[in-house]
């Protein structure tokens, strides 16, 4: 029931990816279950996806994907407007391996099935192997009946993009002209694609993202638009926070920056993490061959940039920190006719992500 | 986003089960694959299965759902008009174990997760466990956000059931009154049962089905609504045929019988095969503890009234006999209107059932 579109790319057919603050359908999640990334059987984690689902809820219907042994589970959990669907992972990233969705402004939708290699592939991947991971994307196409376009030979994960739905995208050098990615490929080989698949005219190039060891530095924990012409960065002023020379160059760069458009962009600050969150509970992980190993005291990419933005509301992460007070406030001065709700993600964060990174969202067509 | 409904039935609510001549939005089938009940890898039962899902979608739309495992195979062999979603369950008789959908007429539509024990549970039952099975209903309704009820600690199958979606229900003795089932209930028991779970007001019962040792007789097999006060019911005058005592019974009470509405029933007969099927390649099949065991020269239920109403298609199986093309005849003058497609089932009878039993209509609300 979904095509899969050969010949063509999304732009020659007129299909882009809208920006994140367009009218959402549906928003998709996946439920963490493997041992050997979450601490203590991935319960602590997946009581905060569950609080995260249940606060998207309130924006647009949310399923939650579920892995066969845990569906009952997640079933019972959830309450009953979430709809939850069997679906086979390998670790539960909505964001990074589920489709990338576009429209075409005229009623249609289509969407992009990535080649996924677990951030990095045999070289710096966090698991092997990652074959259901590679295949979600397009199953998903198949539920919702979305014709597809494939990057055989190409891999990215949709963290590491974010787009104005006007021609712009932004993402980091760190993540896309990795080793582990598409090592054959230039800078402006890796432009043209990405303007040809999400149907774009000019890329926004940070440099490094904040988790080089993680994602490779995924723009989605930096800087994203919050609506055309402007964009949300992470900041900070202590030059000793881990996240300083990234979020500074970051800063640089965007305020320097002219979209698709040719416009400057208006740059909002957002605070950074009073305290950096470093990896607990690590002793309760599965060891298991071919998965990454997380060891108490890691640094954990706890960025309040990793929110979503869903219809009218802003689904911000919280780390019983000083600043998520202020983080929340100055998201709410950057979406004023928005509600802002914080969700704690600690838990996710131990993870490796956050909520953008666990949730994918289906734009109305 | 399916929420469980309690304390009440579907009569209650004004919900009943339509007729299978009624209007279909889509039909639901399951890909077979366990190796202990198909033979040679379940390879040739795919093929009809997916020739069968091939001729049902000329009239509605297809759903295939497929294990993990068979997934890509799945996908890849079916054409692009299917859809193609990843499930688990035990065997794929998505008849049996799918939910019977209910409308109300006023466009609203639930349906019902009957408890489901394999035919038998521990008494006579085909395999151990069905605990994905028995899940699937619940699934499928998840994944159409239907409200069902569930009928925890009544057993039933959907091909134990026909309806003339006007009060009147058709099953059998056999099956229903079986000691594997609800052997603590009495008739009567079970016929408030019914009615209360597919909306109806009468019970018509007929006695022995065909096949005693696979779903202890299942109505679907022997008999059905063809439209309100018309039924279709297997015939032979052939003294030696298998079916010979089962199917004069079953024409004698079905003549006899009034429906719901007070209505004397038009019976149009159905030819038998003119030589029963009996299972080949029986070695090929796996061994496994908990299986029912099957042998070369088995008798198969061969049945013609194993057919699909879908919209303006009705789907028969064939089996290389002398009489396929009588029983295509016959079907064609009781659906003159419709369109009458053969398809080739043999190796599905060989796994113990047939086009009726391994789909699942949603009706249109």
């Amino acid at each position: 029931m979904a095509k899969r579109i050969i010949n063509t790319t999304p732009k020659q057919d007129g299909f882009y990816m809208p920006g994140e603050f367009e009218p959402q359908e549906e928003v998709f999640m996946m439920c963490p279950y493997r041992g050997d990334n979450w601490r203590d059987g991935a319960k602590p984690a997946q009581e905060q996806y569950f609080a995260a689902a249940e606060a998207i809820s309130r924006f647009a219907p949310v399923t939650m994907f579920a892995a066969t042994e845990q569906y009952e589970n997640c079933r019972f959990r959830l309450s009953e407007k979430i709809r939850v669907i069997e679906l086979s992972y390998n670790d539960a990233w909505c964001r990074d391996i589920g489709p990338t969705f576009l429209v075409n402004g005229k009623g249609g939708r289509r969407a992009v099935s990535w080649e996924f290699n677990a951030w990095g592939g045999l070289k710096d991947g966090l698991y092997f192997p990652w074959d259901k991971d590679d295949l979600a994307a397009e199953k998903i196409c198949e539920l919702t009946r979305t014709d597809y376009y494939r990057t055989e030979g190409f891999v990215l994960e949709g963290g590491s993009i974010h787009t104005d739905g006007e021609g712009t995208i932004l993402t980091t050098e760190m993540c896309l002209l990795s080793e582990g990615r598409n090592p054959s490929m230039t800078k402006a080989e890796i432009e043209k694609k990405l303007c040809d698949y999400l149907g774009a005219e000019k890329v926004i190039w940070l440099g490094d993202g904040i988790d080089p060891e993680e994602t490779n530095g995924h723009i989605d924990d930096v800087a994203c638009f919050i609506r055309p012409g402007e964009v949300c960065c992470i900041y900070t002023e202590d030059k000793n926070h881990p996240f300083y020379e990234a979020s500074q160059d970051a800063l640089r760069r965007l305020t320097e920056a002219t979209d698709a458009k040719g416009r400057r962009l208006k740059v909002h600050k957002l605070c950074c993490v009073k305290k950096p969150v470093l990896t607990e509970g690590a002793e309760t992980i599965d060891k298991r061959r071919g998965s990454a190993t997380r060891k108490n005291g890691d640094l954990c990419i706890a960025s309040y940039a990793n929110f979503l933005i869903c219809n009218k509301g802003v689904i911000v992460p919280q780390y019983d920190d000083e600043n998520d007070s202020l983080a929340l406030k100055q998201i709410k001065e950057m979406f004023p006719n928005y509600e802002v709700v914080g969700v704690r993600t600690k838990e996710i964060v131990y993870g490796g992500g956050n909520i953008h990174c666990i949730t994918q969202q289906l734009p109305k067509p």
